[in-house]
Order: structure tokens, then sequence, then C-alpha cells
């Protein structure tokens, strides 16, 4: 068994995915991202973006309730539906769920969080985001005992029942976790881990786990949340992950054949 | 056990309708629309509402790909999840899907429709609509065996794996038939079903499944899609068809406590 973290970026080939996927004869389950979907639908509903920087220097968007309005719209609705239409076309049972379903996904709500604003840092209130707490495996493990592919995404619920958003790779890491899952396929919009971000050539082809740390430092900041995402991971039992591009076609044949990255704990 | 259907109007008060739920001891489905909503997002996006007219004289929105889109990010999107929050809120294990998901409702696609314009009938092709062929009774039991709280809602799938909107009233009735409902509850924005459209203190209190077809020659056109779909809910074995206010405090209470429509079979 393994998971498949899906980001949602505009050329991300869902069809060649799922045509790959078709071949496979392992269970799985499938945690994807939307965020290309969620621009273009908050541009079209007039919502602007507003980015904050973390002390720590992490770019994340500020989730008040109307974005997660258009999360609900974009993540749980457009892209976790149009995704089981592919999947389904491919003969692939997929069910899709946002982490409130069944409690799947229960996080700890941050209502204040911390921003870096013309070099002074502020406390911004009425955010909804959290870290994932736990995970409802007895509905996963149901899932997929009836053979139905389980397609997840943010949000998630907070242990007082409000809708809140959480980092995709470490919700990949929790479930990893609660169902015991030792490997992790990422499909995202680069051919792997690049030594020079402008290059695709610069693909590396195998590191360890331990060589993680060195990449934070100089990755932008999405990809820092990508390692972080892994290193969680690993911390929670998982022994292989694998990170290949979400463009091409059999994209995870070619992840177990030796192109992309392997980081290995 | 019984359904629950639910319209997408503006004042359907989702808080009273959870906390009247939380009394009750017998299993439950949901079934809910978005009508109120899909229109708003679809000004904000800019998407004109086609309503065509079916030569027997039902009116319609028609529905492209585009109508689809906004299907998926206003009922399984924003509408679904927003309701799972509150259930989840009052202590109900809801668990909210689309036909689609684990291909919970499939229906058969009718490609083209036939539609009055100006007095002249005309083929409309393009349509992604259907009538439901079936329903995955398997997985309604898995959830209701463990106790989950399935919230359902259109689009669903049809045999060749397209996503297609289906009337939510005969969706209800598939339903019912398929796991042996007798008995159905209905909330809309009006206190029940009444002799004088205009007036709400018109509310007929009882009739019998065969005094419906009178109405249906003299009720508007969303009115008339709900009495055929409860005149399905009959032939497929229901006996007992509630219609009441989902904008009041305790509404399924009320209904049984002799207020709204009952419309025995």
């Amino acid at each position: 068994m393994f998971i498949l973290k899906i980001g949602g970026g505009k050329d991300i080939n869902w069809d060649y995915i799922a045509q790959d996927l078709k071949t496979v004869s392992e269970k799985f389950i499938v945690v994807h991202g939307a965020n290309y979907k969620m621009k273009e639908i908050c541009q079209k509903i007039n919502l602007p973006e507003k980015i904050v920087t973390s002390p720590s220097g992490f770019s994340s968007r500020f989730t008040n309730q109307e974005v997660i309005d258009a999360m609900l719209m974009t993540y749980s609705g457009l892209t976790n539906k149009r995704i089981v239409e592919v999947f389904q076309k491919n003969d692939l049972n997929a069910l899709g769920l946002s982490g409130l379903d069944g409690r799947l996904i229960v996080g700890q709500r941050k209502k204040t969080i911390l921003a870096k604003e013309n070099g002074k840092t502020k406390a911004l209130h009425g955010s909804y985001t959290g870290k994932v707490t736990s995970v409802n495996t007895a509905l996963l493990d149901t899932l997929l005992e009836q053979d139905y592919v389980p397609i997840i995404s943010t949000p998630i619920i907070s242990d007082e029942n409000e809708i809140i958003n959480a980092d995709n790779d470490r919700l990949v890491a929790n479930i990893a976790k609660a169902i015991k899952i030792k490997t992790v396929f990422s499909l995202f919009e680069a051919p792997g881990l690049l030594e020079d971000t402008a290059n695709e050539d610069s693909v590396i082809n195998k590191i360890s786990r331990s060589e993680t740390e060195k990449f934070i430092a100089k990755v932008p900041g999405r990809m820092k949340m990508k390692i972080m995402g892994a290193q969680e991971a690993f911390n929670h039992g998982v022994e292989k992950i694998y990170w290949g591009d979400g463009r091409i076609e059999k994209p995870i044949t070619r992840l177990l054949q030796g192109q992309g990255t392997l980081i290995e704990g």
C-alpha cells in the first residue's frame, strides 16, 4: 500500500496518472492539492489572495472564512470530483472525501498566527488553519477493504468542529502514520528535487533523509514545506519517498524505474 | 430509517435542522439541494443561467460542462461541506458524498433534450443530465452500519463515466427503492403543499397519493418536479412523504406532530 500525493499545479496530467495507476496491483490513497484552480476561482470571484510570511520565513495563504469557502469550492468540489471522474473513466473506483467527512482528518486550530510585515512581527487573528492531530483509520480501512480509492484533500475539521486548512504534505505524513504506510509518491510540476531550481536537468536522483536538511535553506517556500512534510513522514515511519513529474506519461512507473528523486529514510 | 430531502433555498436553516435531528434515534440519509448558492456563484463567476422549457412545460437549467463545474463548486463543495460542518457541530457524524463518489448514484445521460423556444420545439445537444438507473446500496449500507450520516447531492455519474445532473427528488425516490425506505421528509421554503401558492396559510394537511395528480397542473414548475418525485417515490415503495418548512425550529418534530403536509401512499 502507498500514498500518492499530487500537487495542484496547472499542468498536472490526471489522465496520465490514472492510466498509470490502472496498472498498479497495490491499494493506495490519493491526497491532492488544487492550488491553481484555487487561484483561478479566487480571481473570478474577486477574492484577493493574502500571502503572509511567518517569522521563520515560510509563506502561506492567510485563511479566513471567505478563503475556506473558496477552498470548499475548488478543493472539495471542482478538483476532487473531477479527479474522481477521471479515475472512474479509468476503472478506478474513486471516492472523494474532504478531511471533514466522517471526521476523517481532525486537527487543532491555531487561531492566531504570527506574520512578518515590513520587518515587524505581527499577530494575525481569525486564521482558520491548524495541525493534524488524528486520522479516522477505521473509515479509511473500511473504504480500502471494499476496494475504493480514497481521494482526499484539505480542508480538515478542528476538534471544535470548525473547517480549517492544513498543509497537504503534513496530512500525508499523518495518514501514513495512522495506517502504517511505508511508501509515498509525490508528483508535482518538476521532474524531482532539483539541485538548481531554474534547471530541470539538475534532478537529484537519490538522497538520504539526513541530507534533506541542507535543502530547506536553499529551496523556495513551497518546496520548503514539501521537504518538511517529507521529514515528518520519515518521523512517522515512512521509509521511501519518491518525488516525480506529474505532467508526464507513466509518472509512477518511471519513478520505480529510477527517474525522479528517491529520498530514503 | 428515513430519507430527509432538503431544498437549496436561501432561508433553509441548517442549524435548526441539525438540532432537531440530534434528538432522532433512527438512522437517516440526507439529500440536499444548493440552488440559491448555485445562482449566487454563477452570478459571481459570470456564468449566465440558461433555462429551458420542455415540450410538456417543465422548466430546468440547461446543463453544459461549465454548469457542471459550477455544480461541483456549489453542490459538492460549498453546500455539502458546510452542511457536514453544521452536523458535526451537532454531534451528527456526517459524511458528504456526490453521486460520483464510489459510483454511489449511476444514471443514464440524455445527450439531446427537447426544448420549446418561441412556440417551436428544438433539439438541444451537449446536455449533461440524466435519469438515475442504480444506487450503490453496499456503500450506503456500510456507512449507515458504521453510524455515519450520509449527506448526498447531485451531480451523479453516467454509465459512461461522465458527470451528469439529475433531479434530487427522483434521486430520493431511487435511494428509497434501493434500501427499502418507507418514510421521506422533505423540507423547503414553504410550510407544506399549499392550496394557493401565494398564501402560506393555505397548507393542505393531508392528501392521498392519488390526489397529487390534480396538483401537477396547477403548481409552479419546481413544485411539479417535487410532486412527480413523490409519485416516483410511491412507485418505489415509499408509504409516507412529509412536506414541511425548512426555515423553522424543530422542522421534523413538527411534521410528526401534524404540521405541514402528509402525503400517504
